[in-house]
């Protein structure tokens, strides 16, 4: 399994599919393609995909994203101009549950925070995922709160 | 008083010491221009101001920040494609506390999620202030995790 930085071609090969392990994910190709290009003018938007290349098609193995995961930055005028960092969207595909994926993801989205110089990373979480998250070094800090329209 | 997006000259007048009511800033002005650039590279982070044009220097009345808000936003491949939106640093400069001016910052940011056509807005906040966010419609949603650097 390879960690790689999303690109348009994943949108053909899974990443959908993979999303819908969360909710919904409703979109045509061309859909995401507007919604990849939106989120690529933002370089602050990090999208990560686990990739297995163990997928058969006929006779040949064909890369496949199997989870996903995103980082989201924004560099602060508070705690000296360093970066804050937010988990979003931690999805694998429901074939490849139960295998780690889940944890590669999460740890590489935490070196890539500690490589842009970032001095806190934080999420929102069900009360179920909390042990899940101690696990990394995550712990509980602060309520979440909503509204939707 | 008026809200504003934030421009760079909002640096010099007041911006900096409205933060500081979150935690110290100690950036000189040098610098956060610096963080200023790098916030503007990212068309999804929206960071406005509450001018007040009272304060008087000599004969003349300049404006002056006394508050500051910001929206991060999330164009999603789930949710049909619709943006999520994060509230960030709220702050309301020591010397104008309590006297509504995070309530207009806040109303503002709903408002600008409404226009980007978000279908949420959410938000990390200390236990004490949910009933002050419950008042704009939010609702204890999730876990707030942090891991720090």
């Amino acid at each position: 399994m390879e960690i790689q930085k999303l690109d348009s071609n994943h949108l053909r090969s899974g990443f959908l599919e993979t999303l819908a392990s969360l909710a919904e994910t409703n979109l045509t190709f061309d859909q995401a393609y507007t919604v990849f290009y939106d989120r690529s003018l933002c370089p602050n938007i990090h999208t990560f995909v686990a990739i297995s290349h163990n997928i058969v098609c006929g006779d040949v193995k064909v890369p496949n994203v199997v989870g996903t995961a995103t980082l989201i930055t924004e560099r602060k005028f508070l705690h000296g101009g360093k970066r804050a960092a937010h988990i979003e969207d931690v999805a694998v595909h429901q074939d490849w549950q139960g295998q780690g994926i889940g944890k590669e993801l999460i740890e590489h989205l935490l070196q890539q925070a500690r490589v842009l110089g970032c001095y806190k990373v934080v999420l929102h979480c069900k009360p179920e995922l909390i042990p899940y998250y101690n696990k990394f070094g995550f712990r509980e800090w602060a309520e979440g709160m909503r509204i939707d329209f």
